[in-house]
């Protein structure tokens, strides 16, 4: 079975929802033949890059309201990612275009290293205060997570290296009826948007493994191929 | 849409089929969104490793032939073979176990490089008379296709490493009801067992494609998400 996931790095509810379906996957009986990918999405497309502000002040902003009810948001937020063991700081953090990482992300899935730098990169942006706007934490990252740093190095400076694999998640996404995240889909049978419960999770991979269909095998007699006993063969 | 092929390095009508399945991909109109996944399946996982002999010695001894009727037989292949431009040499190559190979295969798979090494090890076997029983073979194939040494030897030193995911492949395929390879699974809706002409690919493609249905959405309401418009936040 395949689990797509698609998020965006600066969504809280992704960092949390991806701890919340890795504990309600790890409660479902067929955990070990899960596959998961990591997808694209970005909250702010249309953000310059570069152009970061302060968390608490882009929420007071776009919400309408002070300061205080900005930070309050935060630690409703955080009491979430507390309760599911996940570090949030509330402060200190930045909001800005994600492109890049979502670029590198794409680079780290074609080396098989993308859930070991997205959970990186989660944990400097939300409980480390590490800035994933600043190319110098990415390329920090994704040596933790396992890249060369040349080829990083190189992704990040060629604006267009993995930018369409980044287009074609996101148009994938819109296709499939996600607009916001985070949004999983199971074997592109069932969708599940939001950072739901555990249980929520168990209950989805339970139903799509069930309703595995056989597949319709189209074998037009006299097929060339190999088993255990041989190889088609020339009539003798 | 992703395809999953079984296959084994050591069958002749995978090697083929490969091409004649990439050919049809190549006339399908949605080919960029296509992700391949490349599956094990051995044909004679009950040979002991190092256990080699020439493949028109086992093919005489195995359908009851003598030396120049199977020498025929691989003729038939090798003109099958050259039909798709690929080379085929139908004396010098070895069969046996490719446990090996598929353990191999699957950390090429991590790290990004399944393709890659599966297309070298195929035409190291088939065109070049480069035997993939031999580990420093495997070796020299694995940095071609931009593996780590060090990695790779690891890999092959240790006969647990990636022995599950092996396994794992072949228990699917018989769950799938795959007896022999090539076997094309299409979104896990169609299966293509064999080497089909690549117009058959193309078509299988296009149905699968047209088949596919919308998402079942799974939102407890309130769900905890983020959009363009913002992150779910508690009531002011």
């Amino acid at each position: 079975m395949r689990v797509e996931i698609w998020s965006d790095i600066a969504c809280p509810w992704c960092y949390i929802g991806k701890k919340r379906f890795e504990d309600g996957l790890a409660a479902f009986t067929h955990r070990d033949e899960v596959e998961i990918v990591h997808r694209s999405f970005e909250l702010d497309p249309n953000r310059a890059k570069g152009d970061t502000a302060p968390v608490i002040d882009m929420l007071a902003k776009k919400y309408g309201r002070t300061l205080d009810e900005a930070r309050a948001m935060e630690e409703h937020v955080a009491s979430n990612a507390h309760a599911e063991g996940l570090g949030y700081c509330t402060e200190g953090r930045d909001h800005g275009n994600t492109f890049d990482i979502h670029r590198l992300l794409h680079l780290a899935k074609a080396r098989g290293r993308q859930d070991e730098l997205l959970s990186l990169a989660y944990r400097a942006n939300f409980a480390e205060e590490r800035s994933v706007f600043d190319s110098e934490v990415l390329i920090t990252l994704a040596v933790e997570a396992g890249l060369d740093e040349t080829e990083a190095r190189a992704t990040l400076a060629d604006e267009n290296a993995y930018a369409e694999d980044v287009r074609a998640d996101e148009r994938e996404a819109a296709e499939l009826g996600a607009t916001g995240v985070p949004f999983f889909v199971l074997d592109r049978k069932y969708g599940v948007s939001g950072g739901q419960p555990a249980e929520v999770f168990t209950q989805a991979l339970q139903q799509a493994w069930g309703e595995r269909s056989p597949l319709k095998v189209i074998d037009q007699g006299g097929a060339d191929a190999c088993g255990p006993d041989g190889c088609a063969v020339p009539q003798a």
